[in-house]
């Protein structure tokens, strides 16, 4: 179903790709039953920005499937004004969508345009590794829900960095949404670029209030809900990164192993083994 | 989340317009938890290639959401036989989507192409008014699970019209899907070209069976989910019909009242205010 007629009717611009990315939000997994539902309506719609931001595209339509156990009015108000409020900031229209009854549960489409999407396998040997914000503030939120007020904004309410996006859309050779965790994510890049990378924790930007929870390595290299953005850029473009985005790494050989990544703490090597994230491979080397 | 990558990358034929349609199927609203995965899996598709049918576009491209209580590997693969067998049949590829835990509910979002979408705002007065297939059906099933397989199939296992959608878009001047029962579906129709409806009962294509159950009218007229098309031709053009197409009335002016539907019955007017179905302006005349 969509607004007004079976199916909404879109005149994509010709001369560009398009890009399509979607997202189910279940209650209690994804979010809390209780949360703020302006909270929800925002984050619901940042996860799948996220994910357009980092195929260097712009956000342009979007579709909303919403499944509510009964329609109370103050709630759908509420949801709505935080999914309204960032797509409106990010100029993009909703076209459609479907409300049926059932547990909650949010579907959200969005689709975008750009001249060349930035995909994940196109990072090169020897590209520097780039991430923008800071990481670990989501999961540090998660697990100390009432100690700082920036790091729980970035779990409740994080902004989809199509501002960043925008910027390096031409520079970087491969980019990725950081929704699962650094490693996580960066190992994606790896994988399908058929290489692997080194990075050193000490580069990695992070609020400091995050440095002096013992977690804090987990949350940094582990921790999912950050939606920063990871992107790789060739070695003479470091110049041109622009402000918010910072070098933690570089694109490595695998040599004969599988591709993976490696963390060095102050030029050593550590151990992530025991940090739990989904999708990893382990890096290896001899 | 996209297979693959954070999106999918598209690129629309530059002289077509795109259509987008999404839908959310929920356990034990829209079919019942019990019932054979493979037929969920034809269904859930089903609906949104419907809608692509009545904007009289081809389906392209799909995007499957699925939330599931837990992973049932055996339901999970008789699922995706019956989703992957009617993409196959219409040609349409899978580009993305999201598995994620919850109560069991789908949401299916197709894309597709067309010269020209046909929408439900451009009904002209003396326009012909046809359907395809036969009415009721899937009502008549619903009701009497265990008497009449083909009804059974209609309900269950629905075949989206794109065959019909093909030889008629070139001739059809509005065009709807029955997913809500004919008045309603008629209704939309009338509502948005700002006309009104005559429709003579005896001429609607139903099966027999149906005919003996004392509730017909209302599977025929009211009945949901038969997933038929309904649509408006100029009167001219009765010839280039293709079969399995009937002429059931015609669009006639609003005079003064609200657009709507009357419905005769061997030329007299039935009162339909008994017949509950959704969306429904009562048919204002003098």
């Amino acid at each position: 179903m969509a607004i007004g007629d079976d199916a909404a009717i879109l005149n994509p611009d010709p001369n560009l790709q398009m890009v399509v990315s979607t997202d189910t939000l279940v209650a209690d997994v994804h979010f809390k039953s209780s949360d703020n539902p302006t909270t929800i309506g925002h984050k619901s719609l940042a996860v799948s920005l996220s994910d357009i931001a980092a195929m260097g595209a712009k956000p342009k339509w979007a579709l909303l499937n919403l499944t509510l156990p009964d329609l109370d009015q103050k709630w759908c108000n509420a949801f709505i004004k935080g999914f309204s409020q960032l797509l409106l900031k990010h100029e993009t229209q909703l076209i459609g969508g479907d409300t049926t009854q059932g547990p909650l549960s949010i579907t959200v489409t969005v689709m975008g345009e750009t001249e060349q999407a930035i995909t994940r396998n196109t990072a090169q040997v020897n590209d520097l590794i780039v991430v923008s914000g800071e990481l670990g503030s989501a999961a540090f939120a998660l697990h100390n829900p009432r100690k700082n007020k920036a790091c729980n904004a970035q779990l409740r309410s994080p902004e989809p960095r199509l501002d960043v996006a925008k910027k390096v859309k031409k520079l970087a050779t491969s980019m990725i949404d950081i929704s699962d965790g650094l490693l996580a994510d960066l190992s994606h890049i790896c994988e399908a670029s058929k290489v692997s990378a080194v990075i050193e924790l000490t580069q990695i930007p992070i609020n400091t209030i995050i440095k002096k929870d013992p977690n804090w390595m987990q949350y940094v290299l582990a921790g999912g809900d950050d939606y920063q953005l990871c992107f790789t850029i060739h070695i003479d473009d470091e110049s041109q990164l622009p402000e918010d985005c910072c070098i933690i790494g570089q694109i490595i050989d695998t040599g004969e192993g599988v591709g993976g990544v490696m963390v060095l703490n102050q030029h050593q090597p550590i151990q992530t083994d025991s940090i739990a994230y989904k999708g990893y491979q382990h890096f290896n080397h001899d």
